[in-house]
């Protein structure tokens, strides 16, 4: 286990809250540090491409508002967020269906914070986090922060699968196991890149409505599908069980920071008591700028391009992974969002060829991450939001060839090569 | 006490976390609501006044700033916060004597994230934090939601009582409870408008080196002094002990919602961690505004320009109080910052006045709102940063008012008003 932070070298160490310990940096950490180099193919990072946006005309937006509203822009705003705000984000969320007040709505320095104020209301220390698996790294981060014990339910090309769910809850209330939420991204997962079917969502609502168990729905990537209509979101179906984080990192600017929480009332209210302790109120100069791109910008076509952006690079990585990676290997095909997550022959380690990988110019993301039980091992997440076409190619052949060294080792030498630690992994955001 | 969101209609209370159970909005909430009214004079917020500020040429900085680094700026960032900003913290913090290095520094997203992470990575529930009495409204909510237990140690116009920190502390170790560290606003106090003398803060370290207690120095307005010199930080004198935590909200503006903490190294990477954690990055948004502003701006006249109005408002308070409230009052002068802290003659109430004050249409802040303990009824805070100078003469003349009735009706009745309730107070932040 990393020890970095509770070696003899932290005067510190015996002053820590139990729930400090399990903040420890990631061995992986150091490997994304080197991962930035520009001659290294990133495929590891979710930054969404937002060079894409019209940078003279938002900063023309941008400079006029701080003239005309400085007073209020660069003022406290309340904890809950800014009303306008929050009219703009009913109507974006419209889109898949969810009818909601503007009252139900808090603003969030990006969804992360909603995760992070939902924990803080619902979850005491031991107390059952459900999860996919594998799951968003951040949401992993935080539950573990606060001392959740995270359960991972199983996912596959459909999203998270009914059955094991409902095994895992009728197993969880025999041993009389308190679980607070299931947690779940079910369109465009991160880091999967699978969605759950329609038929799945309505079988998801009505095991959750059975064993009364909340659900937290993030979506950070619904509006970025590369086909058809937008999916419809579980809030849309069930407005007291389910609540729903949105975020505009993807949709118009990551550096923003806006997200949000819809929750019922009651929640709600808990939720703007947290954020007032935690931040007093977000930045209304950030809110103040995503209002009034929603109302002045024409941001629907915007997503439109970005779609368009994001499927061509879906496209050249599906592509390339088919043309190159060596056989043994199998991976997802997503229908939006940023992600394609790999998984490799048997006997490989995806953690352990890491630093192999990154000397061979190119980066991603273990899988190890993604799960808080230590398993992952053999799959990795590739991402083709950020690099061009074209370094999404050279990424996948310079991993191809890793890989294909790594079969060969494994053939020469078997598979009782030294797998990479067991510990739990926290790679940090994604913003390498 | 309230029980707005434990009653039944919260079809959710069987499900909150227990420190959850602690976030309750206060009766004082409702009365701010009305306080907003444009026909109150409000002396109860602490919002800085930015319309001082020259728009225009922010607008400029920020416009052309979007569309020349856009890329950047709307990018995700690290959790620890840009580099060039940190740099730039730096040289803000010298002219209080700190020497540090960016690398100590974590960007928050206002001073008030860095008490929260503080609290999460320290405290654990029913540890010792010791505050000033008064104390900031803010930090005992926060400490309140760790399920910290605040021990308050008076103040007088010097500030914080040595002896009665010694005697705290002492106590307390006799007890064998575990002080966590202390909480200290050491300049131009926010509610009491005090200042820590020099001979002091080296009777404070010492105290605090003693009973090996870690030293947390909030300074918001340290900056914002209206003679002399800025004061010398705690931090300054001790690099070890004093976590410092500092602001833009005064001294640029408070909707950009700037902060940071500066720690000793191992307790900074966990800072960053708990960040990552709470929000994944602060806004890149945000920090390059700042950034760009210390780095092209003239930041220090702009200081100097907001001392002279704050200056202008705190003479026309404390002319105001001289020369209208009634006899058995008494307050403090303040040398720098946005308030003035009250006493009103025994007997009297200034929770149960507050009604009766803003329905003669002037606001201020009850002063229990400022104690963990339920004390602070004869106390008030009153705020000369927002209004007018003229306002204010007019706020006070209404306060005097109500103040001399209230006299009266002691006078007829005795003493025996049933006084407020003794609950606590968590009146929300300085916004309204």
């Amino acid at each position: 286990l990393p020890v970095e932070y509770r070696s003899r070298t932290d005067a510190y160490v015996d002053r820590y809250a139990a729930r400090a310990q399990g903040m420890v940096a990631s061995e992986i950490r150091a490997l994304f540090a080197v991962a930035s180099r520009p001659e290294v193919v990133s495929l590891a990072g979710g930054m969404p491409y937002v060079s894409a946006l019209p940078l003279d005309i938002i900063g023309d937006m941008v400079g006029e508002l701080v003239a005309r509203r400085g007073a209020d822009m660069l003022q406290y705003t309340s904890a809950q967020g800014d009303p306008m705000l929050r009219e703009r984000i009913c109507e974006v969320m419209a889109i898949e269906g969810i009818q909601a007040d503007a009252d139900e709505i808090v603003v969030t320095v990006g969804a992360q914070q909603a995760l992070d104020l939902i924990t803080r209301i619902f979850v005491d220390p031991g107390d059952v986090v459900l999860a996919e698996a594998p799951s968003y790294v951040g949401a992993l981060g935080t539950f573990a922060s606060y001392q959740a014990d995270v359960v991972h339910v199983p996912l596959d090309d459909d999203g998270l699968v009914p059955e094991a769910l409902r095994e895992t809850l009728e197993r969880l209330h025999r041993e009389r196991r308190r679980v607070k939420f299931l947690y779940t991204v079910p369109t465009f997962q991160n880091p999967a890149g699978v969605t759950l079917t329609t038929a799945r969502r309505r079988e998801i609502l009505d095991i959750c409505a059975t064993y009364d168990v909340l659900v937290i729905e993030d979506n950070p990537y619904g509006l970025l599908g590369f086909e058809g209509p937008p999916m419809r979101a579980l809030r849309a179906d069930d407005a007291d069980r389910v609540i729903y984080l949105g975020s505009f990192s993807k949709t118009i600017a990551s550096g923003l920071r806006v997200g949000w929480a819809l929750a019922p009332h009651a929640v709600r209210a808990k939720l703007v008591l947290a954020a007032e302790s935690a931040i007093l109120s977000h930045s209304n100069f950030c809110q103040f700028a995503v209002r009034e791109y929603l109302t002045t910008q024409p941001w629907r076509e915007q997503i439109k391009s970005f779609q368009e952006l994001y499927r061509r690079r879906r496209d050249a990585m599906l592509e390339s992974l088919a043309a190159l990676m060596p056989e043994g290997c199998t991976w997802t095909r997503p229908d939006g969002g940023f992600f394609v997550w790999l998984t490799l022959p048997e006997g490989l380690d995806a953690k352990a060829m890491a630093p192999r990988a990154i000397a061979n110019r190119v980066a991603y993301v273990p899988g190890t991450g993604f799960y808080s039980d230590g398993t992952g091992h053999r799959h990795m997440r590739l991402s083709y939001c950020y690099p061009e076409p074209a370094r999404i190619h050279e990424g996948v052949r310079r991993l191809a060839a890793v890989v294909e060294q790594e079969i060969e080792l494994r053939d020469t030498f078997g598979t009782g090569r030294a797998p990479s630690h067991g510990g739990v992994d926290t790679p940090g955001p994604d913003v390498s």
